[in-house]
């Protein structure tokens, strides 16, 4: 069964409201419960629930532990566990950080510079390497996303790197937008120029 | 004369191509060089600066400080100025950090926590205050865009909060959706759903 994109989004937030609960001894969640931590309206969390096979106790309301299993037999894929992180810049730097903090199905594997000061070391438990071992790396442990956090004037030339190298998922912070094949998805996420155009936006109100 | 989202979010990244050569001695730039930089038609970024009233020279191509300031002659506004970040956990302060070290037309005025150790510091150059003085400096000095970086659980309760003091346009780094009245702007950066949902559909590939 294919679940749509937004569905998908909404059970990847349930889930992380759950790992908060996963060491309470057999916790127990409700729908309405869920629905108010996430801000979304009860009757949605309960269909989406109910799509992918889930239920709930009257009583007691959902198992944690067994919802968070059902979640990740629905959503998670083996093909994209593994993610690299390009770049490690400030940027990079924080991101890694930030992911490397949490309880995710995907691990972030590698990180890849060409500074010499940071290849070869670890940060936030991760090994760095030179992006010379790009290609090799994805191949041989067959990564399929990536983190883009190299300058721009980069962007271009690693992504096509990225791509020739067989990764499918491309996470964009960079403000070059990338001509991607068609099998290769991409999602952009720039900063300076969102907060520009809702300056802009603000103007015209 | 009102430009479309996508030609704004071109603009921005012109400009910030733009930045880079603003030191030197009467820099002058070529569509297509601005093209290449951003992996964008050339022809496309020839329409967009003609829309704004730019004109190159045959020979030389724009003059950048010209065009920059004709940029921001269209899509800078005042009220979209003044920023704050709300939240400074390790993403906040990534982001804090990240935004800080960049030549941008908007400024981030003020960090908010609630944690003591940060209250009263200043990071990045940037002061941060008790989030109990959020209204008030909201009001005061005029701020209409939030960076929100808060932990989930107060998402909604601290959105509600930057809405009734008047923020226009929120910036939302949680994974909580925040039901906004129609005239403020909400952009979403999820990026673990993110992953997520990339990982899903890797897998129905």
């Amino acid at each position: 069964m294919k679940l749509p994109g937004k569905t998908v989004q909404r059970l990847s937030r349930y889930r992380r409201i759950l790992y908060k609960y996963r060491y309470l001894e057999e916790p127990y969640i409700f729908s309405h419960d869920l629905a108010r931590l996430l801000n979304i309206n009860p009757v949605q969390v309960r269909r989406d629930l109910m799509l992918i096979g889930g239920s709930g106790n009257h009583r007691k309301g959902y198992h944690v532990k067994e919802l968070m299993q059902l979640i990740g037999e629905k959503i998670d894929s083996e093909k994209g566990r593994k993610i690299i992180l390009v770049g490690i810049g400030k940027l990079g730097q924080a991101i890694a950080e930030y992911l490397s903090d949490r309880e995710m199905f995907q691990d972030i594997i590698a990180l890849f510079d060409i500074d010499p000061v940071k290849v070869g070391k670890t940060m936030y438990d991760i090994p760095c390497f030179d992006i010379r071992d790009l290609s090799q790396m994805i191949k041989k442990k067959k990564v399929s996303i990536a983190i883009l956090t190299v300058p721009s004037d980069y962007a271009v030339t690693i992504a096509e790197l990225l791509i020739d190298s067989g990764i499918e998922g491309i996470l964009n912070f960079t403000s070059v937008r990338l001509n991607t094949p068609e099998n290769v998805f991409v999602q952009d996420f720039d900063i300076i120029t969102s907060l520009e155009e809702m300056s802009y936006r603000l103007s015209l109100k």
